[in-house]
């Protein structure tokens, strides 16, 4: 098979489509031939070496595929039914989607939502298991609950803006330009912050603060997201594009009861993300296939241009998703 | 009645046993005729003038009592069971101990353990309840999970010992003296580190990490606690004996999948109190009954020595638990 292979490890564009070996699944894992596969902002951070994959794990990069069952391996549906040859399925990967097959542990593979698309399926798989898997299994988000979200006008942003609209929580972003507002508004979100004009410190205070935080940033908003926090209030830090470290102004965080959580999918075992998937696929795809979260993919790019793709990413060129696609 | 009054607000020396009104219960509460009170810390903090009550809460210090019901005022027990003039309880409180009578909200009130006197019982209430709200209700501490215990020589620290050793899980401590390690050995714990000698990081990270960290120095550790974690693990605030502000590093907490917590009973609601209170009672009074967890009372003071009571803990010079008697 092809695969991207990084030829340098020093060259974060060094991405080129070579010939590599098929891998062979293991117990529990399916072989699948890949039709699509996600572009997210953390394979650009592993081509630069900051985000290496967890132990056993393929170094061909991709987090996210969708494709057709090639070795069902004798892994079973979570119904108890065999998967088969030819079905459609989704993949949440550790890593290996950039290729023409990959191996999925079954218990992270997921239908095709009706409607959908195999390119829109591997792009909708590592933000909906991020999204459910942060908001509602580790800050247990309500409805009637304020929510902040940093980077509203983002692709994981716009993703959790209408998860927790059509739950019922009240929606307050942060985006830097009134055109990004606009498209957080018709997606759902009730407060609108522009950063660069606005201390979303003092909106939020307004507001009595969020009940969860839903962050990007990392230090540079620690502690801005300390203040904002409500009593009992739940931080969940999913990136750092704002800095490692922070300080911490513990004497506030426990005047409020709050909490901090740093969560990624990546390093997680197989146990917990099945049950994530589990979660999130019964949870999430109703409400992709009624279109009460509308996702699209907004660009693609044939597999072979994947270091076109994170340039394009890093240049701040593409607004949403974009995909790779895989041709047979 | 009488009451502690701190007369000169600059002074956390000023206080004085002088005639005061006896409150009024409201709807919910129950007026008891206190014989014992709790002396905690944070009763050093709020006479300093750093740990205000609530809002609507008497001045008086002292978070926990024991005593005798003399105005039920209408409230019932957790079974139904209407609340009787003379009933002996327990009480958590939000202030208003060091005084001859107090108001209890109903759902704050606590049986008294099997072969406990209420010197005993109000020596335990704001320990038991603190200990159990953090370990399980907030870091969900496990059997066979690994728990570090800061500070495990004091009275919070021996009663987490005992709890969590009772409940399978594996407990390191640090403490300052081999004879403070052997205090803790005795009560269970697995693992003795001296501050003094060892690196407590070094020490648990050859554990495999720790699942739960209950912390009572904040800032001075926090950057140590946060390398100490295991994944997934759980680190919970509940003193800032080491200062207030700290260096957050969040990429090592988010690749972990580390969480934070900073907790106080205090200010919590009223609902919330009544639910830690009944799940301590549930849990934790059969264990004081049994004698899994072995507690006493290690000084008494005359109430009327409140000050000097706070002096003696100040300075050091109190091993253990102290309370103060309130003669009838």
């Amino acid at each position: 098979m092809k695969a991207i292979i990084q030829t340098d490890p020093a060259d974060p564009r060094s991405l080129h489509w070579q010939e590599t070996h098929i891998p062979t699944p293991r117990e529990g894992e399916v072989l699948i031939q890949v039709a699509a596969a996600g572009l997210n902002r953390a394979d650009t951070l592993q081509a630069q070496g900051h985000y290496p994959p967890p132990k056993g794990v393929s170094e061909v990069l991709g987090l996210e595929a969708a494709g057709v069952i090639v070795d069902p391996n004798g892994c079973v549906r979570p119904d108890g039914m065999p998967y088969r040859e030819g079905d459609e399925v989704g993949a949440l990967l550790s890593g290996g989607a950039y290729a023409e097959y990959t191996i999925v542990p079954a218990g992270q593979l997921t239908p095709v939502p009706d409607g959908f698309g195999l390119q829109e399926t591997a792009s909708v798989i590592e933000a909906a298991c991020t999204i459910w898997s942060n908001l509602m299994m580790t800050a247990h988000l309500r409805e009637g609950d304020t929510l902040l979200i940093h980077g509203g006008g983002g692709g994981i942003g716009i993703f959790a803006t209408q998860l927790a609209h059509a739950l019922g929580v009240r929606v307050a972003v942060t985006a830097g330009s009134p055109e990004k507002l606009d498209v957080c508004r018709r997606y759902g979100a009730d407060v609108l912050i522009n950063y660069h004009e606005e201390d979303f410190v003092k909106v939020v205070k307004e507001l009595g603060g969020a009940d969860v935080i839903l962050d990007i940033i990392g230090a540079k908003y620690l502690e801005g997201n300390v203040s904002a926090l409500a009593p009992d209030g739940h931080l969940v830090i999913i990136g750092m594009q704002g800095g490692v470290k922070g300080e911490l102004n513990i004497g506030k965080l426990l005047a409020k009861r709050g909490n901090i959580s740093a969560t990624g999918l990546r390093y997680r075992d197989r146990e917990d993300k099945a049950r994530i998937v589990a979660e999130t696929v019964e949870n999430v795809w109703p409400m992709l296939e009624d279109g009460r979260i509308c996702h699209h993919v907004d660009r693609v790019f044939p597999i072979q241009d994947a270091a076109e793709g994170h340039r394009a990413l890093l240049d701040g060129e593409i607004t949403g998703k974009a995909i790779f696609e895989v041709a047979r």
